[in-house]
C-alpha cells in the first residue's frame, strides 16, 4: 500500500510537486500515538540518531575525562553546516583526546553552508572537519581514547565504538539489529535500519528518560540540554534543526537525517517522532516535523506564528520574488491520530 | 491514480528512497508511443523547454545579426554549471548585444559546480552570470535588441520577447497556454504548465522539424547541431545532459528541468519524451531518461556501457566507498508501452 501524499510543493496555484511519506508517535510505555502509513518496514534513520551514536560518550564518562561542555556534547550529536565556529569545536574535541584532523574518517565534503563554503575555498579548500559529522566523528574519537583501545578503525562495524552504538539503538528502539539491518552511512559508519515506530519509541526514551537505566537517563539529559543550550552547535545559521530548537529550547529536540527522516521528542508531553519522506526530501520531512510539533506540543502565539514559517514555508526564487509555497496535506490532520492530541 | 514508482534507491540491499513519475513519448505526428503515469495534466517543464524558449532568437534573424555560433546558441539552451568557460560565453553574447552583465534579470546563485563556485568565491563572489539561466536571458536580450524594442523588463510576461515565447510554446506542444497556466520561474520568466503528452510531441517536432514551417524547423536544427556540438555548453563538467550529448551527439537532445522534469528527442527515431517525477527529484528523471534511451535508440555495444552508468549509478559516500545503486523499476519494462520498441 502507498503511504498518503502528506506535502505539497505549490508554484503560483499548481502543485508543481508532492511527498510522500510516514510518520511515527509514540509515548515512552512504547504505545502508537499516530502511525500514518508503513511504520513497520525498517528505515534506515541516518544521521537523525546521531544523539543516540552520542550516549556512549557520555554514559561511559568520557565527555567527562576529556571536560567536554555543552558545546562540544551538540557537536557529537550535529550535522553541522561546516561553519568556522563548528570547526573551532570539533578540533577543540580532538585536542581533548590528543588527537587532529588526520584522526577524523568521515571524508571530505564542502560546508553545507554556501556562505562557509566560500569561507573556505578563500582558505585553500575543504577538509574532514568541514564534512557535517565531524563533531559526531570525533565524538566517537574521543570515546575509544577515554576506553584505551585503538582509535583506528573506529568507524568499522567490528570496532568496540560502533558495537557499543549498535547496542545502545537496540535498548532505546527495542529493535534487533541483525547484520541484514546494516548498510553503510555517508560518513563511513554503519547505517541500521530500523521501523519508525521503533525510532518514535527510542526518542520518547530518549526525551523522557522513561524505561532507561538512571544512568542512561541522565546521559539523555545531558545530551538534550546540550543540544537545547546550544542549537546553532546542532545545525547552523538558518537550518531548521537550529531554528525550532531556538523557538522552544528544551521543549523540543529534533534532528534531520540524509534522505528525507526526522526524529525528535516532544519530552514535557512524553513523545517520541519519527519521520520518513519515501523519495528522500528534506524540505518536506521539515513541514511534517513543524505542523506535527504545532499540534502536539502547547505553545503561545508567539511560538506558533514563528513556527508557522517552517509548516508552510512561502518559496523564493533568486530575485527574492514569491514564487509559491510548501503546504502539508489533510493526512496530516485529526483521524489519523489514535490518541487525542492536546487542544492547542 | 498515483503515478507508478519508477526509481528506487538502494543502500546495502534495502530500498532507501524510492520515485514516483510520468512519462509520455510521442511522435511527430502526435501519435502517443508511451505513455505511463498521468501524461494529461499541465506541469511546469521550467528549464527543460529553453531549447524552445530560444527559438524565436535563431527565427528572427537575431542569432545571424549578433554573429552568434554554436557555443552562444548551446548556451542560449543551457542550464549551465557556471564555469568560468559558461561565464565567458554569456559576457561575448552580451557584448555582441552592445549590453553588460548588468542587463540580466536571472538573480545570482552560486554556481552549480562546486569547484567553479569555490572559484567564484576566491575571484570575488558569484554574479547572475553564474546563474545557469544565464545563457537563456542573454538570449533574450540579444532577442529583444535585435527587435529593436526596450530590452529591460524583457523576462515579464507582457514583454514582447516573453510573448514570443509563448506562441512558440503553444505552436510545437499544441497547448493553449492561457494566464492559469503561468507561474514564475526560478529566474522570474514565465513558467507554462503543459501536459507531458503535449511535451512530448513538442520535443518530437522539434528533433524532427515535421509539422513545423520551413523556418522554423530550420532554426529547430541549428540549436539541436549546436547542443550536440557543444554539449559541455549545455550544462558542464559532469553534468548528465553534457554526458549523453558527448555520447551520441546528434541522435539525442536532452534537458533537464527543475523539479525533476527532462525533456528530449531521438531525432532519427522520430521520437519526443518528456519526464516529471513527482516528487522533482532530478536523480530519479535522469536515470528514467538513461533507460528510455536504452530503449528506444539503437546502439553499438561502446554506447550501451556508457549509457549504463547513467541508468544504474552506483552511489558512493564521501569516503569512496560504494554505498548502494539506483535502479530503474519493471514500470519502465515492456507491457506499458503502446508502440512496439525498436529491437536493441
Amino acid at each position: 500500500m502507498s503511504n498518503p501524499v502528506l506535502v505539497e510543493v505549490l508554484r503560483g496555484t499548481r502543485v508543481e510537486s508532492s511527498h510522500r511519506g510516514a510518520i511515527a508517535i509514540a509515548d515512552a510505555a512504547g504505545a502508537a500515538v499516530l502511525a500514518t502509513g508503513d511504520v513497520a518496514t525498517p528505515r534506515f534513520p541516518r544521521s537523525a540518531v546521531k544523539a543516540l551514536q552520542a550516549m556512549a560518550l557520555v554514559e561511559t564518562g568520557a565527555a567527562d575525562r576529556y571536560g567536554l561542555g555543552d558545546e562540544e556534547l551538540a557537536l557529537a550529536c550535529a550535522s553541522h553546516s561546516g561553519e568556522p565556529g563548528h570547526v573551532a569545536v570539533v578540533e577543540r574535541m580532538l585536542a581533548r583526546a590528543g588527537l587532529d584532523a588526520s584522526a577524523l574518517c568521515c571524508g571530505t565534503h564542502w560546508p553545507i553552508s554556501q556562505e562557509a563554503a566560500a569561507a573556505a575555498a578563500r582558505m585553500g579548500g575543504a577538509s574532514a572537519l568541514h564534512n557535517n559529522c565531524s563533531g559526531k566523528h570525533a565524538g566517537f574519537l574521543c570515546l575509544a581514547c577515554a576506553m584505551g583501545i585503538e582509535h583506528a578503525g573506529y568507524w568499522r562495524p567490528e570496532h568496540l565504538v560502533q558495537r557499543a552504538v549498535r547496542s545502545m539503538l537496540e535498548d532505546f528502539t527495542g529493535a534487533v539489529l541483525g547484520e541484514d539491518r546494516r548498510a553503510i552511512d555517508g560518513c563511513s559508519v554503519p547505517t541500521w535500519a530500523v521501523p519508525l515506530e521503533n525510532l518514535a519509541r527510542g526518542f520518547a526514551k530518549f526525551g523522557t528518560g522513561h524505561g532507561l537505566s538512571r544512568e542512561r537517563a541522565n546521559a539523555a539529559a545531558r545530551l538534550r540540554a546540550a543540544c537545547a543550550n546550544k542549537p546553532w552547535h546542532v545545525a547552523g545559521t538558518g537550518r531548521f534543526c537550529t531554528g525550532i530548537m531556538q523557538i522552544f529550547g528544551s521543549r523540543v529536540f529534533v534532528k534531520t537525517g540524509a534522505e528525507g527522516v526526522y526524529c525528535g521528542a516532544l519530552p514535557d508531553e512524553g513523545l517520541g517522532i519519527a519521520i520518513k519522506c519515501d523519495d528522500g526530501a528534506s524540505r518536506a520531512a521539515q513541514a511534517i516535523m513543524a505542523a506535527l510539533i504545532g499540534r502536539f506540543l502547547p505553545m503561545n502565539d508567539i511560538e506558533r506564528a514563528a513556527l508557522s514559517t517552517y509548516i508552510g514555508p512561502v518559496l523564493r526564487n533568486w530575485n527574492g520574488f514569491e514564487v509559491g509555497v510548501l503546504r502539508v496535506t489533510d493526512a496530516l490532520h485529526p483521524g489519523y491520530v489514535t490518541r487525542k492530541a492536546p487542544s492547542p
